[in-house]
């Protein structure tokens, strides 16, 4: 008995869908062996029909369409795989495949992110599949953790490394104790950042995979505006090399816990300790801490993006459908998602790394510390390094535990110092328990 | 409409057992949320029913059965879970389920490891699920990644520390540079180690999970009996300091890779590169590195034991088969499975750390430097420390890569030199690419 082939529409001929097509080419028999059947691209969907993109005759006699909308609704497509990106035209692609009741696999964390909780609703009315493994650190089967295998867990926090690109600069830049500017103009000339990097750089990106991992970790739904995020621009070589010393790694860092304040979610450069889960996440890799009740801390390690790994994410989710597992988007149904309510990134208590630019003369210590010790923000060390009186030094500081609100009211006042030069820098430390 | 509950039976209410009691009493509502119907331990089976185990009212009206044969056939029984380990009594109760047509849960390594092929016969014939996580890596869920969120993979190579006792007795001979019979001592006084500490010592437990881990990655059966195992009484706190020097870890590691001359298969203590992806999973931490031709490599860290984890996975596996999800065992069917042709660890082809102790006397170098040169041994580097004219000192070689039938051949040349005072130690350095 040959049973009927899973037949996929593909929207979107970029690096990913791209790599799904050639995953399929090569896995073919694999996959019909494992699930049953044979899977089959029958429908395609790029704007330009006609562009070498170097596969060959892979796709076969699959229909070509203009529009994924029209492409949704080709009887002959059981299961939309969307890979357009963006929030307009996917969103209808989206849309179109669910309201005919077709499952849909997306890598497309913008879309989720801002219209998560309504698309769940639409999947979970047509009793079909919405899946976006993809979507969150790329070829890491985090989603699948998440929703499956850690869900005999009250999940407690979430820490990732969530942007391969604004990773490879920050480990470019402690390798070779480079600018930011340069480090980003190299990555661009390699491919590795866009002509505009503000996605990723600026956090955004990480920001909106965060905000999936939290509804799938804590079944909230959360309002994507609402979250504090910070990218890695300011951050400098001299802060690096300072981290080093002090026995840190500068990364940016998507958190996500819950706390008696509510959600504390937000992104933004961090200070992880040498040994710590995150601080040998290096290059392009994207990492992932979980940390629940029963199984204590899990750490995930891989390829956050790529052809290769995000194609491999998209086919586990097309391999889940043809097997028969539906679960609703956030792995709860979508009617139990409890709006989060977002705490403010002032609610925030903890370790602060300072660093100051002062003109080197007798007295300047002294003022700081009065600040400090006024706002009650305690010193736990302080480097003053290199000596150049009368001329700008650099001043380090690493406080305890303290909280936000009087952090930022001290800086206020010292920035205000005469001999303060520069707006002082400030780098959350974040202790990640080590595995 | 209240659907009517997944009923458990729990054979085996030891550590494991135990913390799946307390895990679906903490979290009753949120799993039933979760699967849509509630689940309840209708049955229980322990030797001593009278024994205070801790769990208060926990198992409340559960029918407690001496026998879990007699469970098996409890028509208030849905889902056999067996934690009862060993493979004899535990081997006929999971037989009794799957021929009632029952789907079983199982935490059982050994059991799988000699009869998982029988049994995956078995429970595809029945048409139900026979699940297990919580066999490999404790609470990591790295069963389902290698059988659903890797799928679409060809897998290239597992690494992994797998067993969390020996890994804690590594990492604290390398902390207190103390010998491995102090810190066993220790570990059993502290209840991380058993009376009889083999299985765990001595590579068994290990080789039990990387057999499974074998068969989910490539789709073949293996011997178990055919897979070489060493384990770690013979690393010396000597050797771990080498190790370090040199900017290596020693780890008991199992390694499966498929390979022209078959199924590369084998636990041993292996030096890894200091930056490596298994070089920092200390104490009793598992971590598994999985190679994939789309995924490239994955990293997979956690707590490898414990009541807390190996429940998680137990319930995540009950969630899986509340969900209605079947997979054969070892994701493919049974029929497909390939017997595997072990290679012998003679096929092997790579770096070797040695250690001698020798007489310090001129000439000695130049014997065992001969003995390498003829067999085509080539030496990276060599290490002579300390000076004791006439007395034994130590000398640490490490070789390029070198076949392991000329290692040995060249090994026993060494030994059998006047000058070389006790059996060659050798430890195997593998290159695990890192993330």
């Amino acid at each position: 008995m040959t049973k009927q082939a899973l037949r996929l529409g593909v929207a979107g001929l970029g690096t990913v869908g791209g790599g799904l097509v050639r995953l399929l080419a090569t896995h073919r028999d694999r996959l019909a062996l494992r699930i049953g059947r044979p899977i089959e691209i029958t429908a395609v969907c790029a704007r330009d029909p006609n562009k070498d993109r170097g596969l060959g005759n892979a796709l076969g006699s699959a229909t070509w369409y203009a529009d994924p909308v029209a492409m949704a609704a080709d009887p002959a497509v059981d299961v939309m795989v969307e890979l357009i990106g963006g929030e307009t035209v996917a969103k209808a692609a989206v849309e179109a495949a669910l309201s005919k009741g077709k499952p849909v696999v997306t890598a497309n964390k913008a879309l989720l992110a801002h219209h998560g909780v309504a698309l769940s609703r639409m999947a979970e009315a047509a009793g079909v599949a919405l899946n976006f493994e993809a979507a969150v650190a790329g070829g890491i089967p985090v989603v699948k953790a998440l929703r499956e295998g850690l869900s005999g867990n009250r999940i407690e926090a979430v820490y990732g490394i969530l942007n391969g690109t604004s990773n490879y600069i920050l480990t470019d830049m402690a390798a070779r104790g480079a600018s930011f500017e340069s480090v980003l103009a190299e990555a661009q000339a390699l491919g590795y950042a866009e002509a505009d990097p503000s996605f990723d750089v600026d956090g955004i990106d990480a920001a909106h995979k965060l905000t999936l991992l939290a509804s799938l970790a804590f079944g909230v739904a959360v309002d994507f505006d609402s979250v504090p995020v910070e990218g890695i621009r300011g951050v400098s070589a001299q802060d690096i090399a300072f981290a080093r010393e002090l026995g840190f790694r500068i990364k940016l860092v998507g958190i996500a816990r819950m706390t008696g304040e509510g959600l504390d979610i937000r992104v933004h450069p961090v200070m992880v300790a040498e040994g710590s889960a995150l601080a040998h996440v290096d290059g392009v890799f994207n990492g992932v801490v979980v940390q629940g009740d029963f199984v204590d801390q899990m750490v995930f390690e891989g390829r956050g993006a790529g052809a290769g790994p995000t194609a491999s994410a998209v086919m586990a989710d097309i391999v889940d459908i043809a097997l028969g597992l539906k679960l609703p988007l956030f792995g709860v149904p979508t009617e139990t998602l409890v709006p989060a309510k977002v705490a403010p990134v002032t609610a925030r208590v903890g370790a602060c790394y300072l660093r100051l630019s002062v003109v080197d003369r007798p007295g300047v210590i002294a003022d700081i510390a009065a600040i400090l010790r006024d706002e009650r923000v305690s010193i736990e060390s302080l480097l003053q390094r290199g000596r150049a009186p009368g001329e700008a030094v650099p001043v380090v500081i690493v406080t305890h535990e303290v909280a936000e609100a009087a952090m930022v009211a001290a800086l206020t006042r010292i920035g205000n110092l005469p001999s303060v030069l520069e707006p002082p820098t400030m780098i959350r430390i974040e202790e990640i328990k080590r595995a």
